[in-house]
């Protein structure tokens, strides 16, 4: 069995090629959504696979999916021993906009004992926090459990082709628990888990005026303005207590009790700091819910991106044909994204006037998720987090989403455990993403005892 | 005196002469808007420079400015005959969206007897009508009368080194009234004049949220997103009946009285025609005025464009740091541009919550004019659209603005002449810009019998 103390030693000894490693990776610009990379993308992919190769892992393969490969990788000691299932992804958001970072996204450097680098917290730097903790174990004494890998490629695009993967290989994904790193943690003092993640429904509209530009003096006035009409439609997406407006979206969403949102208040947060560190004078959000349960509890819709007329340099004086814009919301349980969506569509089509015609279409979306406490595995992760953190991880409730954790449980019957080392201040999905040093170094001993607490619990 | 059959002999003998040097100037994309084109300003400059000096034109000049040059010509046969200021615009509008092109906008071609090129109607077309029909003059027994032309290269952008070169030069640009040919006309078999133009007030607003893009999903519905406030801040800019809601907008509208709405209804207009060409099902504009009315004598308010967050492909789950949009708003006698400029931009900033920061920056403006019907001039521009078009041409009030042409008034104390020739199916502002080349030769007749009747009544 693993100890501490061999952890710590491992680490000192390895940190810098633990770095290196990861540096490597990030330098890989896999970004999922934009098909100019496909390539770097299935770069990314082998990386993984030789990863996983030099640490001992067994069964790696690259599975090609109609998207971007899964890669999987198992070592598999003991059927009758318990088995992990780990889940991340190699995929990143797109970097742009490319003006508003400080260093290159793509080239990592260490800035604040924090890694600079799209990709450095979200996910690549937690994922591979997995790939170096097995290492940790298979060189000292092996593996106490049966662990299996499968690292995707289209997080951040929907995941889709994941999905087809886990209904094609439920017998090769046999495993007793799932065991995720791609959410944050409170604070470096203050070590957290997420126990529930928001769903999406996210949503590209079009609205369509005239069949052409016009110009905005002879026609202004007199023919619907689709950026004008747009800008009426998103407006009222919300009310004056910035609650949607869309009829039934708020119908299944899952009221806390007051002693569950009581709880959730304890964990320390101070408006002042949240406000001064987004430089903002006040915040904004749903009436008689303050920030924490905002960001928490609640659904939410958010216009993603707008575009429509002249963007260009100086003035052009144009009515244009058409608007666009992509809109998501995150959904709580017990919402569902399908009904979500389609409620959003048909009430979308509902408010355009008739002087211009709509189009929505639905990108992707995923189901809210929660994880069950009570369980050998989350107490195995809270034990970890405690010997590495000092501190027993507090629960907390996420805003962001992992759509293919609620498929997991839905596909395979396994719940989630959410081992996130990130912060929030991480900036991920924005310019100059960073992800700790100390975050990175000391996931890889957290998720190495989390395997070994893992399976002497479950033999008790 | 030069008359109708000589104009129309000279016009067969040169027509394609006159298409092909009309074609070379459209070749040459003088886009003032982008500096990258500033080049080819210039070179448009030196364009007209030429063709003035070979239609026998004197002290032609290519007058330098903080800006785009202003080309200069004049003809001055007797000090005591009436002097006629010609004035127009070398420059154009941008070209994009460009994919929307049917032909390249620079490349001109003859497509049902339409030139289809970016400024083939606005408004190199309709001022090189002019140079012609001096050309014409010259070759026909001379000038009736004095001729001076001040062709500018920024009135896509503001006119605003011309505003400074007229101060300058108000000696050089004595004269007795100013003819333009940047409007349009109601039909090839309706002609009309415009007898008012709308003023403008263009701005661009910038409102920023959070100091940096955010995950949508961690900080969404906690956060003021800056698009959804900009959707907000502008879709209250507009009531339920259309009306702009800027406190003070409407104060200084001149209401029409109920004669002259009558008359001006008098144009042929066909509702159903307006809306099959531009394919919409209903127009949308200001309660209680229909749509010619909300095109001729009311002011309007459109955003040009609009941008923010995320547009590219795919989807990306972020939460922007800003938002924008170009804001214009049409304006009609008696609304002063500033005025309304200022109104904006404090009402703007007034609605603004304090979850965002605001910044308007105005861009450039005009104001509204009117062109006073019972002068010699204007007479006599009747009676050439009566010789060349058969019919008198119907009084018309214009959407469209030349903020140029109340300065000239302001300073150069001149009325201006609107002899409009294009139509407002030629798609200006827009893709496949469009002119008549019937609209082009008649156009040099009508302007030529112009300058013969003007010297002729005004020595009456």
């Amino acid at each position: 069995m693993i100890t501490k103390e061999e952890t710590g030693k491992y680490l000192q000894q390895n940190k810098q090629r633990f770095l290196d490693e990861l540096f490597e990776l990030l330098r890989i610009p896999s970004v999922s959504a934009d098909p100019k990379f496909k390539a770097d993308v299935k770069k990314a992919a082998e990386f993984m696979k030789a990863k996983f190769e030099e640490a001992g892992a067994e069964n790696v393969e690259v599975c090609e999916t109609k998207g971007h490969p899964i890669v999987y990788a198992d070592k598999i000691i003991d059927p009758n021993l318990p088995t992990v299932l780990v889940y991340g992804h190699y995929d990143v958001q797109p970097a742009d906009p490319y003006e508003l970072w400080e260093s290159e996204p793509f080239n990592p450097v260490i800035k604040n004992d924090k890694i600079v680098a799209r990709g450095s917290a979200d996910d690549k730097g937690q994922m591979y926090i997995h790939v170096k903790a097995f290492e940790m174990m298979m060189k000292n004494g092996g593996v106490p459990c049966n662990i299996k890998f499968m690292i995707e490629g289209e997080e951040e695009v929907g995941s889709e082709n994941l999905e087809v993967f886990i209904k094609e290989n439920k017998e090769k994904l046999k495993a007793d628990v799932i065991v995720i790193s791609d959410t944050s943690m409170i604070a470096n003092d203050h070590p957290s888990m997420a126990v529930s993640l928001k769903g999406l429904s996210y949503l590209e509209v079009e609205v369509t005026g005239p069949n052409r530009d016009l110009h905005s003096g002879v026609y202004g006035g007199a023919v619907a303005n689709p950026i004008n009409v747009l800008c009426r439609m998103i407006a009222s997406l919300q009310d004056e207590n910035k609650r949607v407006t869309i009829p039934g979206f708020y119908d299944k969403v899952l009221e806390l009790t007051a002693e569950e949102r009581a709880k959730m208040n304890e964990a320390p947060f101070d408006l002042g700091d949240f406000k001064k560190d987004l430089n903002i004078e006040d915040v904004e959000g749903e009436e008689s819910y303050n920030t924490l349960e905002r960001m928490g509890i609640r659904p939410t819709l958010d216009v993603n991106g707008i575009w429509g007329g002249y963007t260009g340099e100086g003035a052009k004086t144009v009515l244009p044909s058409k608007a666009n814009a992509k809109i998501s919301m995150r959904l709580v349980p017990d919402q569902n994204h399908y009904e979500i969506s389609e409620l959003f569509q048909k009430h979308f089509e509902s408010i355009a006037p008739k002087s211009v015609k709509v189009k929505v279409k639905p990108h992707h979306g995923g189901m809210p998720y929660v994880t069950p406490t009570d369980t050998d595995s989350y107490k195995a992760a809270e034990k970890a987090f405690e010997k590495v953190w000092g501190k027993m991880p507090i629960p907390t409730r996420e805003g962001g989403s992992i759509p293919i954790v609620s498929l997991f449980k839905d596909i395979l019957g396994l719940d989630s455990i959410l081992m996130g080392f990130g912060l929030n201040s991480d900036a991920i999905h924005s310019p100059n993403e960073s992800f700790g040093v100390e975050n990175y170094l000391k996931g890889i001993e957290t998720v190495a005892l989390f395997h070994q607490y893992f399976s002497e619990l479950d033999r008790k």
